[in-house]
């Protein structure tokens, strides 16, 4: 299977048309970081994780993580991998700079970040949950823990995990049971069994830092009596090394449909020692402020599997040669076929929305933090929390379309598992699910996140899509086309936005929120690349690469956003129609 | 995971509205046929089926077909229930009763098909391709042939194959170079490698009778010069019985996405000794004689697939609490929730449009050759010829999304492999790609079958579904909703069908080719949805079951059906669009 060459020059290109990475840089927070060193830096990003991480991905799927005698044991591969990628200090990149971090902003973190994931998205999810644990531990641990544990999860000695999940308390994670008791010392004993921890026990560092949500006794029912804890694999010495085992079993290993070499375990918590982060009963709303982030990370893995996925069937394209295409003298790379193109195309589009998409999103994180006035930080903080349930779900669901185009476009080599395109159709799949399903974001996207400021900042961001289209004209014949279906494609989200925000039925909002949500995403993904063009317009006209993203926005305006007038009728037609059938006729009727 | 509950009623219904089986069985040719066995059989099948054939298929996932010292071994379970099978007759449901079938309408059949592939699509695969050698051999066939292999082909006591691609000759078939050269005693010697021959090798039966297609010396080139073969895995004696094995090796398995316990061979032809079927150079034409039977079983397959997966949902989303639904004093089945509830609904109007469109299609096939008047036969066989792409592409790409669906109901556990959600999401995504891939669908529709008598074939289809109008006003307010979801989308694929049967650029409708297919397919299931509709309000007012069809075929009108709207640019927009990035900008760009 095809190597991977990770797309530093889209990258680069929509961190400075999208992003606005010269702004961001330029804050106050990142002083010690120039933006003429970011191209250098995705360079070598490139370079290590092509070369270094890239080759591991197959093998990791193969091999899986495996779990023998009690423990789980990572594929051979891994350890050199993981090694190499603490020494060069990848992990490190967004860090805080007090504890060894390079304090880069979150953007460029990002972009790091979608390399890693395109090269090994198993492997990614150790250092994405690290980094989740990192979060919370930065913004509410004690400065006790922060010494002890802040600097190794970092630098990548440690590794950390996010553990939520019970078998009753999914989705609901207000229903979590795990019991917290409270030590003389300050310390708390925790007891439960948790799953769906990824990364929850492996064999490449020598200690793992779980933060657990558990309930101190008495404490109030639902989300507003969770605590969150840190509990280590191995308690530390009072010189900070790992010493005492603390109790914590590995009971199994799920057996997954894809991500294989990410350990997905079942833990047993028998009095482990655990250690308050923050305060008692406020472990949900700690978890929160670090979602936006886990969910940006997600959404990306959507773009990073679709990436790849996308550079392996373009190269199968190009070199399988079936039929003969129109015109062509001899036996033609399928490729040149309109139906493969097509799919082709429709690949690069969404792959390269997709990246508008979230690179737009994480830059309004880093300004949510860092912008220089309250004003700046309020209008980021907004917009990043509209956009993180369209970021997470449309990205994921494209992630999981544009793989399994991939699979399409090899025809019946793409049923074949060693082809690899497989493989990315296995692991995207989980995507829409964890870190709160897609239909759980449409929820948070309709009922929550429409409704902000009374709507204006959804309309907000519809304006800056509808303010487009002055620039469209002023592009003229050359974009017609693009500038006619984003005029009509803003009009159908418009009205759609208007119902649900003028609806007083909160059933019927809640029933037309995942058609609204991928309207909205549909519509977002048109924006960016719509802005790409019109940058790229006035870029280096002697080069071939600008063009492309001119045409890529058209073939997108004209072949995929008017999917949005495929979906108004299900989001403004109420609950009615979902309830009409009787529960009892639903499911098999022998 | 949950049993396999045939859909019985819903069969039966869908027989008896859209199939209009009585006056199937009414024709001459089934004079032997009673309309009154036909839910008796049904019955049969269904206890067969979900109790012998369902619990063999997580256990052929797991253990898969292996190779094991050059021979294909299948998984033990498979012995016994292939047995009971050959002795319960399931194979000779359709089969000529001059040897040994009973003759039934292949409307019947498929009904009967309809359950096996639920029950294990894997397995199903063997008899479905015996079935097209059947076809072939009884059509095309000397009598010596058939005298030596029919019988035991449609009674099961042997199996046949489909032995076509080769590493160079995929979607492309005239590409084949097989080799076969004449023997004195009319015989041929046959030679070449062949891939992807489903159930190539196995061990559940004596003998297997591959049709295999190649090139006799001096053949013209491409698909004018191909013949057909059959070519056995052991020659036979004068008594009929194996006896020499034939020079064919199996010369590895594939490492598939799914249908694990189908095994995918490559085989090794060394002048293996073969027989003429039919006459030299028409190997192709014959095999597009069977092809219609073939692309329907397939799409058959997408239908199969997701009505399995929609059971397995269903049944979680009832057992599984979450959260509480609005109004609700305790914790609610997930089922309850919005948008759990519009997953199983999608699925259920999926899944029940597609069993229209699949019946009709076969329903037709009957028609075509046995109605009683030349008029009629070519009538039917034009709506079989528009209808065939249609169903294979439609349900196989609905069989994909509704599995997938399926996944996403059932959370985190979706991704487990021992819920079972995600093995038919792997097994369905072989459907789009086989027996023609979806985009070969779309070509064959869009330039074959609907220039077909000057646009006529798909104009009747189309004025079919208008003529629903009428009924649909008479209906009153009840049907209001699905009467101008209806009457709209006849409208736009009305256009787009104009748009594309009055272009005389063909590169602009073969890049339009697939949207439009879709486009089709989604207006397909509206129509028999609203038939059925149409039926149940008329049927036993007493039947909640039929009030169930209506409230189905709204949901379906007004959530899904709107989706053609999304499609018509991109079918009406050209090619230039497809072709307007540099092919050298498609995939990697370091």
């Amino acid at each position: 299977m095809a190597d991977y060459a990770p797309p530093v020059k889209d990258i680069s290109f929509t961190l400075r048309t999208i992003s606005d990475i010269d702004a961001i840089v330029d804050l106050p927070a990142f002083d010690h970081v120039d933006v003429d060193m970011v191209d250098g830096l995705l360079d070598e990003a490139a370079r290590f994780f092509s070369e270094v991480i890239a080759p591991t991905n197959t093998i990791g799927d193969e091999i899986g993580a495996r779990f023998i005698n009690g423990s789980v044991i990572t594929p051979d591969a891994f350890k050199p991998a993981w090694a190499k990628y603490v020494e060069s200090g990848w992990g490190a990149v967004t860090g805080s700079p007090d504890f060894g971090g390079h304090g880069f902003p979150k953007t460029i973190g990002l972009a790091v970040s979608e390399m890693m994931t395109s090269a090994n998205l198993a492997f990614s999810l150790c250092p994405m949950l690290t980094g989740s644990a990192i979060t919370l531990l930065t913004r509410h641990g004690t400065d006790l823990l922060r010494d002890q544990y802040l600097e190794k999860l970092i630098n990548g000695t440690w590794t950390g995990t996010m553990v939520l999940t019970e078998p009753q308390a999914g989705s609901d994670v207000g229903a979590v049971r795990a019991r917290a008791v409270r030590n003389e010392d300050g310390s708390y004993d925790i007891s439960g069994t948790k799953i769906f921890i990824t990364w929850g026990d492996h064999d490449l560092v020598d200690n793992i830092i779980h933060l657990v949500l558990a309930r101190t006794p008495d404490s109030p029912a639902g989300t507003k009596g969770i605590s969150l804890f840190l509990v280590p694999k191995f308690l530390i010495d009072s010189d900070g090394n790992p010493a005492d085992r603390n109790t914590i079993e590995t009971v199994s290993l799920e057996h997954k449909l894809g991500i294989h070499a990410s350990p997905t375990c079942v833990l047993s918590f028998e009095d482990a020692t655990g250690y308050l982060i923050g305060e008692e009963n406020r472990g949900m709303s700690y978890m929160f402020t670090m979602m936006n982030q886990a969910r940006l990370e997600v959404g990306l893995e959507g773009l990073s599997v679709a990436e790849r996925a996308y550079q392996l069937a373009a190269s199968y394209a190009k070199d399988r040669t079936q039929g003969r295409a129109a015109g062509a003298p001899g036996p033609s790379p399928i490729i040149e076929h309109p139906d493969v193109r097509r799919m082709l195309m429709t690949m690069k589009a969404y792959t390269e929305a997709m990246r508008g998409l979230v690179y737009d999103a994480v830059a309004a994180e880093d300004r949510s933090h860092h912008a220089r006035t309250e004003d700046e930080r309020t209008t980021a903080e907004d917009r990043l929390a509209l956009l993180t349930p369209i970021t997470k779900s449309w990205c994921t669901d494209r992630g999981c379309e544009v793989a399994s185009i991939g699979i399409q476009v090899h025809g019946g080599m793409g049923f074949i598992e060693e082809t690899g395109a497989a493989q990315f159709y296995r692991d995207a799949r989980i995507t829409p699910i964890y870190e709160g399903t897609n239909g759980i974001q449409a929820l948070d996207l309709v009922m929550r996140k429409l409704p902000m400021r009374d709507g204006a900042v959804v309309n907000g961001y519809l304006n800056e899509i509808s303010a487009l289209d002055a620039e469209l004209e002023a592009a003229g014949e050359e974009l017609a086309d693009l500038r006619s279906e984003l005029a009509s494609a803003v009009a159908v989200v418009r009205q759609a936005t208007d119902w649900l925000n003028s609806s007083d039925d909160a059933d019927a909002r809640m029933a037309g929120a995942t058609p609204y949500q991928e309207m909205l995403g549909t519509l977002a993904g048109a924006y960016y690349l719509t802005r790409q063009a019109l940058a790229a317009r006035t870029g280096d006209a002697e080069d071939p690469w600008m063009a492309g993203k001119v045409a890529t926005a058209r073939f997108y305006a004209v072949n995929l956003l008017p999917r949005v007038n495929g979906l108004a009728d299900a989001v403004m037609s109420g609950a009615d129609l979902l309830y009409a059938v009787d529960e009892s006729l639903i499911g098999a009727q022998p």
